[in-house]
């Protein structure tokens, strides 16, 4: 009797470490509430950066890996460095950076251990002020949150999108 | 001895259910192989509805509710049925849905019931083909993939995006 119960205690404790039990007795303490606080403390310092006109700082949020993607104008690129040197190109300057704001943040927690970040962003600007959305998709790695994916939009007047 | 064992055993048992072992052994048997022709499948036949002038057909792969999201254009709408008014209002003969295809499909696993997916879309016609990118996010709802999120772009020629 013992026996049989010690085999059906061993089959559990492998079942258990087969399906991650640490790990998501780890990640699924956070509530949703919870999660959208770290998130959108995490999108603050983001910005602080970016309006300290500091780049390097605003992308340490993101992934730092070759697999990190960034979706804007209808193309994909790819990768934490190609991602910091469009950042650069793009805005040279404190004047064409902007004071950025985050609005509308909506953070909605997909599966323990990733969320999905849907939001309006925004650069007030002379001459040319600019604002648009997007969606981020962040995933836990050693318990920190990291942009994996960003696909951002800028408002436009078209007939369809 | 037993019963220290069948307290264990219990315990372990109670942990297994608790980090959701049944939804995991059904969800996890899927490799990222079998993920990405699943939702390649599951894509092409959405394509087929459009190519097949069907909206109807094509938003079965949508999530019903209220919840979906769906952002192009730098703005975000929400809900099934708005995204549905959205289709037939852009698209309202079949020369203006035009013929669609998809490519360079990149399928990503998040957690064990979602998946991030990146690719491109175009639409054949005239006068005017449009193209773009899109990221969707898609979670198994009662073992069926459901898009529960969708920002589409178009490409555009800018110098920022």
């Amino acid at each position: 009797m013992a026996s049989r119960l010690f085999a059906g205690l061993v089959v559990l404790m492998i079942a258990c470490v087969a399906v991650g039990w640490p790990a998501h007795s780890a990640e699924e303490t956070d509530t949703n509430e919870q999660l959208a606080k770290q998130i959108t403390s995490l999108l603050n310092q983001q910005k602080e950066y970016w309006n300290a006109g500091d780049i390097d700082g605003f992308m340490r949020y993101y992934w730092k890996s070759d697999d990190l993607t960034f979706s804007a104008g209808g193309k994909t690129r790819r990768g934490w460095g190609e991602t910091l040197r469009r950042y650069r190109e793009q805005y040279p300057t404190p004047e064409k950076m902007g004071k950025l704001t985050f609005s509308e943040l909506e953070v909605r927690p997909i599966g323990s251990s990733a969320v999905l970040v849907l939001g309006r962003w925004a650069l007030e600007r002379e001459p040319d002020p600019v604002s648009g959305n997007f969606t981020l998709v962040l995933e836990r790695h050693a318990g920190r949150w990291l942009i994996i994916h960003d696909h951002t939009s800028r408002e436009v007047i078209t007939e369809e999108e």
